[in-house]
């Protein structure tokens, strides 16, 4: 079986080895290098060009090498009919959550205070608060969402999450749906975002959300740079509705030099760093669900294209 | 029973409550409203005016605010004979592992290589590692030493510790004494410094040791400020043998405002800010100290102060 892999992100060489020790029979093309189109039967992604995937006449499933797959999802040759299987790999699980603990950590212990006091040579402590006195609030409640959440819960923060349907997490409080946005919004402390980008969560990262949030919230966006409304949150940060801002996606990536966001002292910018599929353990999947293909099994992991996720 | 209290830092007001409420014949006397000296029994204190203890004709025993009493030591005139306690708390236990935690994690996560890219709006990617491909190297396995590189290790990191006397703590490879500070060092990515500051960690953190860390190590010195060489931390900046520091802990404090560490940009600082005794919990021992005192049982935490810890 040929498998196709394409990513301008990751290293194709470490993911063909890690593939073929778990399968030796498999031919990885990587592209642009792809041979006969024709003899490919799978195809393991992330950015592909659009159009790529509807030139592969044999094509019969589609691996995302992300979590998210909102940016295959917008390539109109999609093959439609064809099963989309999104990333779920406890390296990438355990990447984000840790990111998210990261920066849950940061602003609860006022590093973002104490990097503003230090442009100004100014000494001033703001007394630490235990963990429990911190509201972290997660949006988005999948795969990394609910392993973030788990290891906030974990280290003592006092931990709410939201999501489309309810979830239920140990030591997390879930709020569901539309109707319960608001009491879950309120006083929130540190508000993190690892929603799947759908039609029902682009922009709710915006001024009317932001008013929800206790004066000096701080805002953490994981998910997708589609789920911000950029002049919301600049305002929010002008008005000190907002504290801080920390973002690892953007709606154009890289983000273009001459964007605001680079030079705004209440912003922290990240590459889009948060997660990363390493081949050894992403590899795992990928071959799990190559073998039921082969065998007509059900494949893990299929994306719901209506929900988006 | 009169207890003094004097601290800069520490909140009188709740510290009194704290103490009254499990002790509610305690008479709190809070610096400079003494009242006559000669009913004072014990202080609690937290960098006292020189002399102010050896002043109280029938003080008994001395508590420190803070884990390290290196500064009630260098005052000459502390009364010799009497029984000095360090602070052992569970809320100043968790404050620090927290923050030695949160900067670990930054490190790991190149959030330092990230600020400075912010600076050029340079977008470049550093692929996440997992924890256990991050070093971290312990010096001190004190309470706070301990519990932190305890928290370390059930994050996954790979932890060393290095202390006078050998510790045996769970999943820490452990170095003792000078003999083996070379081999603690060999390959240490992150270094945090927790050591009590005595006669023999004095300057500990020079160039003699920064050139035994791996190029490119960071460094957190969270205990006191000369434990470290302030010269050597510059050069080895310069060179990239070290790439980034935390200090939160300084030779004077506040750092003033023309030190050089404020506007370098490979180091963070932060006001004394990894730590806390939080009244509610800090009083607990207080109290216990003051029962035994007054029953005449031997006290917990007495400093060895031959050996300044």
């Amino acid at each position: 079986m040929a498998l196709l892999f394409a990513s301008p992100d990751d290293d194709p060489i470490a993911w063909r080895a890690a593939l073929t020790r778990r399968l030796p029979d498999l031919d990885v093309r990587i592209y642009p290098e792809i041979g006969d189109p024709a003899e490919i039967e799978a195809a393991l992604v992330w950015l592909p060009p659009p159009g790529l995937l509807a030139s592969l006449p044999n094509l019969r499933a589609i691996f995302s090498l992300g979590a998210g797959v909102d940016r295959l999802l917008e390539d109109p040759t999609l093959p439609a009919e064809l099963p989309l299987c999104r990333m779920v790999d406890p390296s990438l699980t355990a990447s984000m959550a840790e990111f998210v603990l990261l920066h849950v950590l940061r602003y609860h212990r006022d590093l973002d205070v104490y990097e503003a006091q230090q442009r100004r040579a100014e000494w001033r402590l703001v007394l630490p608060k235990p963990a429990a006195a911190t509201v972290v609030g997660l949006m988005g409640l999948g795969e990394l969402g609910a392993a973030s959440a788990g290891l906030l819960a974990r280290h003592g923060f006092t931990v709410r999450g939201w999501s489309r349907t309810r979830k239920a997490i140990e030591g997390v409080r879930c709020f569901a749906g539309p109707e319960e946005l608001a009491a879950f919004l309120d006083g929130v402390g540190v508000l993190v975002c690892l929603l799947p980008l759908t039609p029902a969560t682009r922009g709710i990262l915006n001024a009317e959300l932001f008013a929800r949030l206790p004066r000096g919230a701080r805002l953490v966006n994981l998910a997708r740079g589609a789920h911000l409304v950029e002049q919301d949150l600049l305002d929010a940060l002008d008005t000190g509705r907002l504290a801080h801002a920390t973002l690892d996606v953007f709606v154009r990536e890289p983000l273009p030099k001459e964007h605001p966001f680079w030079r705004h002292p209440k912003i922290t910018v990240t590459p889009h760093a948060a997660s990363y599929s390493l081949p050894e353990s992403g590899a795992e999947l990928v071959v799990e669900n190559l073998r039921r293909l082969r065998d007509g099994r059900p494949l893990l992991h299929v994306v719901d294209r209506a929900r988006g996720y």
